[in-house]
């Protein structure tokens, strides 16, 4: 068994794919998946060509000392919210120089769950271009390992439609 | 099956207790590994009270601009070399405020390899406090995903021996 499972793999490789197809490089900032996306990516073989590297934002400091991130914002909307993953994915893109980056921030639990933003509740974003999305996404579910992964899943589909919509364009 | 496995995240459920006992906060530089260390010190619930975050330096752009590695040095001794993970682990550890931090800059594979430096060479630093220490690692295996994996494992070996000496001092 590896540092990466199969099945993330498989989707890490199908987005370097992409990403080498359109000839884009690669970034991540990263709060509750620690690391995790960017762990995936680099885990496919030949993804240098792509790959630029990320920042792991785990605690708001770093949010905000090297992704830029509005501290008023952090202290008005919380860490896990769209707006901060909004500035996360464009505070990292900016630092890398990346054309595509994503960004995650959320309650992977099992404990710091509110009423209001309980555990599972995570926000993505998603850069290709100029183009941001993001996404909220409410696992339900109070496992930490589960409410990881899922996110590292969604995380990369939401880039991935991003990068599709970005050439339509 | 989870984005970290159960060996890799007991090792780094050992380091976090470490950590929390001496009250140090920790931060990763991470070449080779790509995020894996992060992610496995990330996956352990209750990490918050130690783990800061890191920068995934992939390309050497982000060894440069992010962590503050000396662009001469890179071109005279290469990416994976003993004093470019010097810079890398403390660059981290100024950039995030930590007290302790472990860099890796390795050759990981498949392909990449030269005669000098061949596929599995990897360098490893780790820093507590004051006290740095750096360990080349010579796999001799050319499975990526294997020295991935033996990478995570070895440099955060080597942090908890620089934690245990700098609590001797």
């Amino acid at each position: 068994m590896y540092a990466v499972d199969d099945e993330i793999r498989c989707i890490a490789a199908d987005l370097v794919a992409q990403l080498q197809e359109c000839g884009y490089t690669f970034a991540t900032a990263e709060s509750c998946t620690g690391g995790s996306v960017a762990a995936a990516v680099t885990s496919v073989a030949g993804c240098s060509s792509v790959m630029l590297g990320g920042v792991v934002a785990y605690n708001n400091s770093v949010k905000s000392r090297v992704l830029g991130v509005d501290e008023a914002l952090l202290a008005s909307h919380g860490a896990v919210s769209e707006p901060v993953v909004r500035q996360m994915v464009n505070g990292v893109a900016t630092l890398l120089g990346a054309d595509c980056a994503v960004a995650t921030s959320g309650i992977a639990g099992p404990s710091g769950g509110t009423a209001e933003k309980p555990v599972g509740t995570v926000w993505l974003a998603a850069k290709a271009g100029a183009v941001v999305k993001t996404k909220l996404l409410e696992t339900g579910i109070g496992e930490r390992e589960y409410n990881i992964k899922r996110s590292v899943k969604e995380v990369i589909s939401l880039l991935q439609d991003v990068i599709e919509d970005s050439k339509e364009r």
